[in-house]
């Protein structure tokens, strides 16, 4: 069993630190993006959208999608679980994993892809859907800010996957310069303690 | 228990099909989306980011997101699944359920946001991106054709979560004219399917 990773980008990375807080060993081959090894005819047998990352199990089975490699995980290592045990934690966590993903993550991507022109050989770029982009992903900063009032966590009381989605996020959103500002102090202190767990380095 | 949904749109129309495949009642209340009163005060204290369909328990408890919705019920009513059993099915299912969200269902949905105008009140509509994302959706088509040439259902053999996904961005995308071509004749098999089954009709 092994993960195609890029250790740069942000997406493979949230699998990376799933798989560090349950605890599991993985082998990763490292697929260079800026070259496009990614969209190779190898790797497009591997996820027919070239996207990283691809879990490969021993025969050959492939996944694609670092939230359905995570689910994988999951129920194949119900223990310490990160995506919910009760109906209800399991919807709530989904819920904020969902909209961190929509409302800053993919924000964020969408304003480096469009703005940078990072990836202007496969993509066509469109620098004010960037910037629009940017906005939106820095506004949304405000909501989480609000949410953590009263929770420790994204989803609540306990530390689960969308938490994940929103470090890594937030992580990557230096290279556009969209940052927890100032006065975002429950953001502060929610980013200082995920960055403070191990698995930040994986 | 009820749903706040609107009938014409295509994302809340996802969850009345998994409802109604799963055989779960469910009383409905309709928001007005072109009035914008999902971004109410009132609406937006059931959902930060003011979007439909939102899950209210009886209890006053608000769960956003069509995934998020269906899982609750998945994991609530397991029999009849449409979201896998197996670790593999489960990662599989998710995994198209995804590709299938974010290559076409939410490229159709950037298609008709930024090129028709009709939520300029609230966003940026930026014609040039409006068009891109069409392209990519049309594109994305080819995927899904070569997906039916072996497989029954777009995650493999059972009818999941991932063909409500594509049926319901199918459906939509008529309204900025992408449709299924001609020539794709595992993807219109597979859609008359899908619109004979009594769900399409929730």
């Amino acid at each position: 069993m092994k993960i195609y990773d890029t250790k740069t980008a942000p997406t493979p990375r949230r699998v990376r630190i799933f798989l560090a807080e349950k605890g599991i060993e993985m082998e990763y081959v490292q697929v260079d993006l800026a070259k496009g090894e990614n969209m190779s005819p190898e790797m497009r047998t591997k996820n027919p959208i070239g996207k990283i990352p691809v879990l490969e199990l021993d025969d050959g089975t492939c996944i694609g999608e670092s939230d359905a490699i995570c689910l994988y995980f999951e129920a194949l290592h119900p223990q310490n679980p990160l995506m919910g045990t009760t109906p209800l934690e399991k919807a709530t966590i989904a819920m904020w994993q969902r909209q961190i993903e929509l409302c800053l993550f993919n924000q964020i991507g969408m304003c480096f892809q469009h703005t940078s022109g990072y990836f202007k050989d496969r993509m066509t770029p469109i620098a004010e859907f960037g910037k629009v982009s940017g906005i939106s992903a820095s506004k949304y900063l405000n909501v989480l800010e609000k949410r953590l009032v009263d929770n420790e966590f994204m989803a609540g009381t306990s530390f689960s996957i969308a938490d994940i989605t929103a470090f890594c996020a937030i992580d990557f959103g230096k290279v556009v310069d969209i940052r927890i500002g100032d006065s975002q102090v429950n953001l502060t202190r929610w980013y200082d303690k995920m960055n403070e767990r191990p698995s930040a380095r994986a």
